[in-house]
């Protein structure tokens, strides 16, 4: 291929409405456009890109046995009945009506159709256990797409389902899935990516891990152990409190705290430590409206997702009015009425002498001791863990918070679906029982995309060779020149000819561009000829991870720029290696 | 893959749904899962097809310079308010409005999108000519969907875009085009294939070939001629008559013709030919409901498609009631209501003494000569072509009519899109001009099961090695008996090992079931192992389409397997090759 030839525009302005380095490279480069929010097209650039992605899972999915298949992107409603999915998943799911009226989906995710696919091919253990897979593209109406592929509306995915007769085979298939994830990563480029226990959301089930990506404009907060291999997303992390005692008892009083609607306020105004105050989150349930309460201690944030899977249904921020049971600002839980389902979180459990709203416009408690004033306390884990927290695996307090992108996620689904579609088979004994399923999923563009965002420079992404749209570009420096020109040909057709995959820059465009548009289409490997150059016999070979730069005499040129691709596909084939043992 | 484990049930028992023999095959088979109407999954088996047909079209893509792309599936009808198809294609165009009442479509085809991808790429005539193609689903409202996968709702196609400065270098692309096509055809063992030129229908453009399958089940009509090279599809064939003086002059007569509403009827009650008479069918304009009449001679059908274009307008049948300018049964050209808009086709133009509608309730006229009778009388072709017909292309009666399934097709757009989308580009003066398309479209699972519906017995798929789901199934008869299990073992093993696809049927079943899977399953190549051949040290070796069938010796076995594959192999690259002189 010819740059000259190559279908999109690379430019040097970053676009203004690019929040994220690689969202930027990818416009600037040629690799995607804009079509509708959240929507984009792949020029062919990208689409070299995701297309040896696909290949590169296509390859470890058929390693452990997947086989692939294909489900419609759209899907009658009532499959969405069946599941329960229909009414209790959000607007993310695109719902719709046909020519003939009758109720549609875009498949978001694709539970229900594999189950329906396999529901009368598996009837018998004996069929178990058995995975498939495929490569197909998603909706998810997203209300706030953003930071380019990263979060679309539209987007590819890899989707395989698993399906089992006991929960071991399960966590059995599981570990290879893992396994195998791991292996994608590594082949992709990104070994440094990480798995961490996650939250299953809407998907049921218990288990699931996130793989992430970690990089400092990811949008979910990881939680990770700095003296142990413990590693959580925001959402699952459990927080550990010591429990220990903070302060002395003193006497329950109600005091008049004038305009102090906040912590800080009240804090203040009484002269108290915030980590014997306690702070309330207030929300609504989905299902009636009823107000449900989160208490924490001052200095903590409420998790929403432990919250919520504690509450069992969505929950929402709630709109407190003047007739509400609650007092705005005033909230706490001695003497809060009863019709609010209020929760205490763990850090609350030791504090001796706590300052909390009084339920009553203008006044707190102080004093207030939880243990000694309230009837039959329960703490919660409902709070988010701070760094320095203390490991829950390794209870050193070496808690740190760093930010990801989920580039893969998979979960142990349990038999949330079979059972709700009624899928079942007949055991050794003759008795049916509902088969146990697995999930798997990996976006194809977000991967790209993460790739792009944790492997680049100012200048433009930095491929890992596997995935890169192709392995070496040859620049000619000066396509008017006779000598310089028939030298750069050559070593087009030599290295084509040699099966490596190399795109031909021959522009009579000066030397500054030519490299600026290299830079942003990211070969690993680039070999420029110049007339200055070639003067000594010579080209010149770098890498664009600037970690080679070499001359190299014209008559090894090419045998050099063989050798150094081979060397880059060892690397990262060394990392697969390392792993498996 | 071992037959134990492939997931999709094989069974015997024709669906009573499927009502063509490549439908039921594929459900039989475990190809394909109803999912709703006109939507269906892939099993393994299908995708394996599909896979092989994509990879053999993007080849050929790849060898016209096509550059692959991705458009969306869901896409905004802003795109399509540009063109004007949000509001000129019917229901099968899927509208509906996302979570912020934006209105999308469900792309059916991209012309919209490819436009939008490289309209700011490609403002100079540098870039120009180049081709960008995807695979992508689609998705068609169909009113009513059947066939299995021959007409489906939802599918993948192939979808190619070409760009050009002047028509000379579209027509000649185009050309590259319809060769790669054809290509495509015979490497996926298709080359009966035929060519037809075809109406462009909704796509706009003039010049468009439709590739066509024959085969009696097909939805379309094509008119060949035994004499000559002339194809073309039904709705595109010109209808040539000589003119020729048909009986001879009489006096215009209005006649009684009592309950004779059908050219029949009236020519019964005449002792008139058919050749003499005038039938009407009746249309309204979609616009404004205006009546519309194609006038043909008694033995002749209107092509709508051909009215259409004359008209210039969407047309359906039309319903006359009491107070219409119209008299049901009694239309004719003479003295017709001048409300009505009508076309006398070519097939009138020699009648000398017509029978006609007389446009008054139980009457009709003879001796109608519409030369003689009529004002500017002006004869237009709208009759569908007969058997037996003058061909176009030499002029002899050689006109057959058979049926075929439309594999492909591709157009010539002109400017249509790039004028409504405002795409321009300089040209080397300076100026602006609208770039010049072509389009080319392949529907892939089409194409499987049209190659399924043209290559298959009673028993199963006969597939084509380039697609077939495997290239060799090995049959181990008695799996109890331990040595021929071995060799069985062994045999698949050494093929996988010879990097040939093979499947291995190794379960405990009768003899019987086994091969009737195998049949469904169609693999080209079976290699039989079985304790009676063992005992002479031999196995079978036999093709799916029943031209080889050897007892071969054990220790040739495998290097037979790996010939004969070759030489399959083979039959289609000689296929390829001649088509290249």
């Amino acid at each position: 291929m010819k740059v000259a030839n190559l279908v999109g525009s690379r430019f040097k302005e970053k676009p203004s409405d690019c929040v994220i380095d690689s969202h930027a490279l990818m416009v600037r480069g040629g690799y995607m456009k804009y079509v509708g929010n959240g929507i984009y097209s792949e020029f062919p650039t990208l689409r070299r890109v995701t297309s040896k992605i696909e290949n590169i899972i296509r390859q470890e999915m058929d390693a452990i046995d997947g086989q692939e298949v294909l489900f419609p992107v759209v899907l009658p409603a009532d499959l969405w009945d069946e599941s329960g999915r229909y009414e209790s998943v959000g607007s993310e799911l695109l719902r719709f009506t046909d020519r003939n009226d009758a109720r549609m989906v875009l498949g978001m995710t694709h539970e229900e159709a594999a189950v329906q696919l396999v529901r009368e091919y598996a009837q018998s253990y004996t069929k178990y256990p058995f995975m498939i897979y495929q490569f197909q593209r998603k909706f998810r109406d997203e209300a706030r797409p953003r930071a380019g592929m990263i979060r679309v509306r539209e987007f590819t995915m890899k989707d395989a389902y698993s399906f089992h007769t006991s929960q071991e085979d399960l966590e059995k298939y599981y570990d290879v899935c893992y396994q195998a994830y791991n292996r994608i990563f590594q082949k992709a480029g990104i070994p440094e990516v990480v798995t961490v226990a996650s939250d299953s959301g809407m998907m049921g089930g218990n288990i699931s891990h996130e793989y992430m990506l970690l990089t400092p404009v990811g949008e979910d907060s990881i939680v990770l152990c700095e003296e142990c291999d413990y590693r959580a997303n925001m959402e699952a992390a459990a927080n550990c409190v010591s429990g220990d005692k903070i302060g002395e008892q003193a006497e329950l009083a109600m005091i008049e705290t004038p305009d102090c609607k906040t912590i800080e306020d009240v804090c203040a105004f009484l002269h108290s430590d915030v980590e014997s105050s306690c702070k309330a989150v207030v929300y609504q349930k989905a299902s009636n409206g009823q107000f449900v309460v989160g208490f924490v201690r001052g200095d903590y944030e409420i998790n929403e997702t432990k919250l919520r899977n504690l509450v069992g249904e969505e929950i929402y921020p709630a709109e407190i009015t003047e007739d509400s049971c609650l007092v705005a600002g005033y909230i706490g839980p001695y003497a809060i009425s009863e019709e609010v389902e209020y929760y205490l979180d763990l850090t609350l459990q030791g504090i001796e002498s706590m300052v909390a709203g009084a339920n009553k416009e203008g006044y707190h408690y102080t004093g207030l001791n939880l243990n000694r004033d309230l009837k039959d306390v329960k703490y919660v884990d409902i709070a988010k863990v701070k760094a320095g927290s203390v490991c829950p695996c390794c209870g050193k307090p070496a808690i740190t918070i760093k930010r990801g992108i989920e580039v893969g996620n998979i979960f142990q689904l349990g038999t949330k679906y079979t059972k709700a579609m009624n899928m079942t088979y007949t055991d050794e004994n003759g008795e049916l029982k509902n088969p146990i399923m697995g999930c798997y999923g990996i976006g194809v563009g977000r991967m790209a995309a993460s790739i792009c965002e944790a492997h680049h420079d100012e200048y433009g992404p930095i491929w890992p060779i596997s995935i890169a749209p192709w392995e070496v570009e040859v620049c000619c420096l000066r396509a008017d020149d006779e000598e310089c020109k028939k030298v750069a040909d050559d070593m087009y057709t030599g290295l084509q000819d040699a099966g490596i995959e190399t795109i031909y820059d021959d522009r009579d465009v000066r030397p500054g561009a030519m490299f600026s548009d290299a830079d942003l289409i990211g070969a690993p490997i680039r070999v420029v000829v110049s007339p200055r150059n070639l003067k000594e016999s010579k080209v010149e070979i770098t890498t664009r991870d600037k970690a080679v730069k070499e001359m190299v005499d014209l008559d090894k040129a090419k045998e050099y720029v063989i050798a150094l691709r081979q060397k880059l596909f060892d690397d990262i084939a060394s990392h697969v290696e390392a792993y498996q043992k």
